[in-house]
């Protein structure tokens, strides 16, 4: 991969902040304060990486006003380092070109609607009535079910399946292993046996939604499982059928969301966090990882349940002594009444 | 999806119940209380619901006994609604006709068995030896190893691999990127390395099991792994090798099952509860979502062990206070003999 | 599967250990103390397993010195009879021979490298300036990205992704839905939304690796993802961007391990565990499943932090006290002060 290169006044006039030292500085990568190269921009995001900002070798740095006279290398000074990274890495590592093409090991059905933008892998179906919009990009083996359709711009990599009917907004990056759509798991106990019932909704999924490798979405049972747009979901997340996940919502990776529950806008849910059915969790609410909600949550706030790791010795007395909580707890009853005598002869 | 009609006089004829009001009423969906419109037929399955049921706009309802005059709509009484309602949404709701057919990229072996009435996908792959029952229905990107076979009437999804070997009975129901076969994690360890142990048991699988998305079934070290009839697993569930699930046992989404662990019949597993290796459990067993299971479990009933999500301020004293149980037990036992002395003395 | 058979004289021949009894005795499978057949040579492990060994059908055994004396079945004596018992079936049991062949259905770009003696199953894709080693198996729908490696001597089950750039060593074995190189899951927060961190990182695997299926493991942000020689993962673990797994460290089924986090050499990481972010864990040590570790650890041992299931009733009391743990504190104090001032006027 060959790279552009780009002046500091460049990504200034694109991005914002104040240049100190040369305007002229040339950088084609950007890396980390000890990664850096010669040729590289790199951040700071906390002072405590001071002494790693004196060592690096990169050509220029992004810092915050904090930080405006931590180093002598040619600088932007911004409000939001992390961000304008993010900024810059995006300008400097733009994700492929899609170049439109079919591949002739692709079967699409001639009741589907694909443009002549898109791309489409080796070995995709594309199933009857389903749709793509302007340049998407299908990666090889992807499988999109009748009248399924995936918004304008959106990117899905090797062995995405998108059950029928199924709605990818526009933007969307979708990563291998992916399953959107499933059946939820619904079934009705009768005389020791299950009876399954029909998933009949969809998945509906908004615009700017990122999905990450081996997560699974389930189809709604009656009604629809619904992610607002701008939700960013990492890799073997699994979300049950009928829940709804608002807007600019990030759920980390191995988090659990049972079905009918329903998380608000801009949430941070921590990984492997496990959400049981039938819940309402507000806006703004933080959930730390591995942590067990089994009941809503009204208020913003950071919520946790989770017992660090403990040498394995003190652990087991650590159980123990919680399996003995009860008589603890009787104990103390008892002492309150025997001191209280005691208290009254004196 | 154009849907049949019914009558309520058609359905209490199949699937018995009462009709109170016109049985000449005609539905041709099923839907939520709130959901319903004028040509759907809902249901109520608590007493909680009856606020949604006054204001409802399904057509018909049905209602169990205790619910026989909370509406005036025209209603079915029967003794479940929710089973009742499960068979009239799989009547309403048909899962999609197998049309027989074979996609012309699929590749099957000369020495597989494919019966005429089988529906195999596009990109299939279906090696020597194996075997397809009557009016199976292969999405596209299936794979089915050597000597492998799968019960009539049988429905993979898109992107299902089978390994060698493996065995499915009939009316399964496989949804994409489930696993069935993959070799078990044995190794036994020499001199700080690990030396592989062959994985040569298979995967059996019983009759009318669904295995939910990117759920994993390793086949078994020596013997095989066992899946009974009527088991219903989730997403995301990893089965490891020589496990035997109970028929109709539960599975939900993100369990783990160690290796070698038998599980007894009817049982529900709620999700993301964890099961160690060589453990018994036994029949209509219930464990809690979340619960982690280190010891076998004789007699039924319900077994936990999740902490809720609490608010970090006091999440974070709790453990400390975990930390100190230890020494607030050594108090106790100090307190008791000091005031034992006092009561002495006395 | 026909399979070979072997003599005891030709199993210590290759493997050392000691005969005691008829050295001619010819075996064809391995299988355990109770599925053992008269063809079949087995292994005990443990003395509690004894019972079974003098029930065993098989032709002969494998002990340790300890069992030596405990069956009169021809049997080899040797230090390890798990490891013995490893080798054993891995004769007996070979890797399936690698037939060079490249799938029609499989399509290639004139710019990969793909040797004669590499096995490309149908409808594999392989992206230009990727290459496969010598021997290399793909399984059926296997992509491997732009630039990716696959070492000597690898096997890729069916459906597995190999984003671009990433390099797995000689000798991996990859099973079914592996995700290797996805994006890692970086977003930087402006003003209430996520900018997408392009992750420019990629995955670099050594040699002898096993990784189960279903299992992703993500491309770094900036620097690479390692996973080094020897390490074996079980199926349905999540490894985030920027992780090194140390080598010869084994980890079992549906672990996560978070970006940025460090485990050394040698260590076991139990089932479900998972593993905080940013943090360093040193060679040798040993996880419990389930176990959350939220801290760096330093010292090898065994950490634990699971709290196994309780009966409901009895663990709902549990988890009240918990809550109370505070107010117990909090009585304990007020107990010792009274205490201390009766104790004083006495």
């Amino acid at each position: 991969m060959t790279r552009d290169t780009v002046r500091l006044a460049d990504l200034v006039a694109r991005f914002g902040g104040e240049i100190v030292g040369d305007a002229g500085v040339q950088v084609c990568g950007i890396a980390t304060l000890r990664g850096a190269g010669p040729t590289d921009i790199t951040f700071i995001t906390h002072s405590k990486y001071r002494a790693e900002l004196g060592a690096t070798r990169a050509a220029a740095v992004i810092v915050s006003e904090a930080e405006r006279h931590s180093t002598s290398l040619p600088r932007i000074v911004c409000r939001d380092p992390y961000a304008y990274f993010a900024r810059v890495a995006a300008l400097l590592h733009p994700p492929p070109v899609v170049v439109p093409q079919i591949a002739a090991t692709s079967v699409i059905s001639a009741e589907a609607q694909v443009p002549r933008s898109a791309a489409v892998g080796p070995g995709c179906v594309i199933e009857r009535g389903a749709s793509l919009g302007e340049g998407v990009a299908l990666g090889a083996g992807c499988y999109i079910g009748e009248n399924a359709s995936i918004g304008d711009g959106s990117r899905l990599y090797a062995h995405v399946t998108v059950y029928p009917q199924c709605k990818l907004g526009a933007r969307a990056i979708v990563h291998s292993g992916v399953v959107i759509g499933a059946d939820g798991f619904g079934f009705a106990p009768e005389g020791g046996r299950w009876l399954k019932i029909p998933q009949t909704g969809r998945v509906v999924i908004g615009d700017d939604v990122e999905i990450g490798a081996n997560t699974t979405i389930d189809r709604g049972a009656l009604e629809d499982t619904v992610i607002e747009d701008g939700v960013k979901l990492d890799n073997q997340i699994q979300i049950g059928h009928n829940c709804r996940i608002g807007a600019h919502t990030a759920v980390a990776g191995c988090v659990g969301i049972a079905g009918s529950t329903t998380i608000g806008s801009q949430c941070m849910i921590g990984g492997a966090a496990m959400i049981a059915g039938h819940l309402a969790i507000g806006d703004r609410v933080v959930i730390g990882g591995g942590t067990w909600v089994t009941r809503s949550i009204d208020s913003p706030g950071t919520y946790l349940s989770v017992i660090p790791a403990t040498e394995s010795g003190e652990w087991r007395r650590t159980v123990a002594l919680l399996r003995s909580l009860e008589r603890m707890s009787d104990k103390i009853r008892d002492l309150e009444r025997r001191l209280a005598e005691l208290e009254q002869e004196q």
